[in-house]
């Protein structure tokens, strides 16, 4: 069996909301890549970086994903500003092993419509309202600790139907107040990457 | 390509609830597979017949079941009930071609069970409560016609985890005014048969 | 149920190799697509067309595609010839519902790696050696009739490692005399399409 | 994150053949379960025992099951010999969370069959002919090391079609010197457990 080492993370962020808008800026005022960072930061295993798509090779270039394992992915109002070049160095690095975490609005980027293949469409509303993340598959080790569920005071609603291959694994589900469900928790194998 | 025949369907009901209980007894009285049988009747490519537990071979003899292409199972109170040989007959017709679409508490009977593999335990909750059945594969023949969602008024509850292996198809996930969710409608392939 | 209507077919052949290699050009003389369309003309519930690259709109004009339900798709050493916007017609049209049957080196067109999202690269051999393409499931509709294998006296020989998702379904696997196997039909479903 | 701890490993055998054929008695004579245990002593992350079916509770008490993570399953000619309550007690182990590997002729084994609820059948042939083991998953951590790959020498023939539900996981799909081909390494979710 291979020795463990550590995980190398890197956590991407376009980081366009936080400069363009007051709001978010007062919420996350280093960027919400930093944020994650603090937050996962008391994990000994994991070496974090951040990088944003204003650094150069738009935060991803050839080096710095050879150097990544897991790359975690915030992309919000900004997919139209990913170049071509950048979506196939990510593309080729997951079909070659990263792994790839999408997060909030990345459903939606190039790099995530690229490996699936299909519209990534969704319903969405912004709304506030509580959101309820039932755990659907307790033995799987992104469940680990988490219980029944995971309820959000306020969140916005994204609901089915949701453009995507059937998920290789099928992790949350989620219920919205205003009556919606969403497959929120999915992964597929692509390549030897994991997404 | 084979030409079109009729499908022989066999609406199975275990026939036990509407005999007992004098509420159910006035909205089904004549059992719940005749009230079916009504509902499929103007469809004239279906050659429909019913059977229950109390018939003949528990209604699912070697000779019935190598006459049905599809078996509409409806069980909900005496899975019990139902012998080990019958099981063995249903199981080896499945395989051999047999669809097989398990209704109600039909999750829990001894055939649904023996073809999964898994526990198929389920979270539930008798409330009367609202429920939206989100088509969440609109492009799936099943799904044809049904637009986003059905909603039910009143409907029991059956929500996640529900302990199955990961559909092959999943074309519903339902939503509960309580605040649940469920992988109501799934596909699964085994051996020749589709359940 | 709907009514069954006729299958409105297109087979689209690059036709290339027929017009440049004389000794292909022996065997073909009207192009593959028109042999392809022979063998297929006795299904009369078949409307058969054919088209090429060099057709307007390369043979596959939204107009062409919108009245195509299943799309055999014939590619070879003209991948790179296939226009972007060609490429974004079918990946719509089969996200929209139109069956893909991708032949030959099909594996390596555009539109294949755009619906599966991987490398979709194979292992190769010129050999005219003897294949088996072994039936593992003998259920499946697309299996009908075919007994345990179909025997190739002289084939190209492709093979495994095939950079593709785990196939929603699996039909062939096929044996080479010259030690490789290779996961020869295979089925996903992509959007409301099938391929 | 969980800390990293010993994995526990139990390899049982049913240890028939070896103790009735002189012939293998030469090879193993002290049961295929001390030669595996041999093999994979160097992994000082492994808590390794053997158990067989003449121990106490058929070697797979309620105990001994629940100080096992990963159970290495090997079964060959004493399939019959395995009692139902036997059965039920890994089926619910593995439901729990245990891993089951299952070896040689374990595919025909009740516990395989209960948790995969199909046939199980597969063509065979004994005939010491040449086998490669294909890597059709090079990501996979199973195919770790291995590249495109390994040739047995001799080995008993298993050939498609091969009763099972498609795989969540396809590793390895065997060639034979004979002309079958044969999915030889699969994995399966089934509860918390994997196969």
């Amino acid at each position: 069996m291979t020795p463990i080492q550590n995980i190398r993370v890197t956590i991407w962020n376009e980081f366009l909301h936080e400069r363009e808008n007051p709001h978010v800026a007062r919420i996350y005022p280093e960027g919400i890549h930093n944020t994650l960072m603090q937050a996962l930061r008391h994990y000994a295993d994991l070496e974090i970086r951040t990088a944003t798509l204003h650094d150069a090779g738009q935060g991803l270039s050839r080096e710095s994903l050879a150097q990544t394992d897991v790359l975690l992915y915030w992309g919000h109002a900004a997919h139209d500003a990913v170049r071509e070049e950048t979506v196939v160095r990510i593309h080729e690095r997951v079909l070659d092993g990263m792994g790839l975490v999408p997060l909030h609005s990345a459903h939606w980027s190039k790099i995530f419509k690229r490996l699936l293949g299909t519209t990534c469409a969704l319903r969405y509303r912004e709304a506030g309202e509580r959101e309820r993340v039932w755990n659907v598959n307790p033995g799987h080790p992104i469940a680990e600790g988490i219980g029944d569920y995971i309820e959000l005071p306020e969140s916005e609603m994204y609901g089915e139907p949701f453009g995507i291959p059937l998920p290789d694994e099928q992790i949350f589900i989620s219920w919205f107040q205003g009556g919606e469900v969403f497959r929120s928790g999915n992964c597929w194998t692509r390549g030897s990457g994991r997404i």
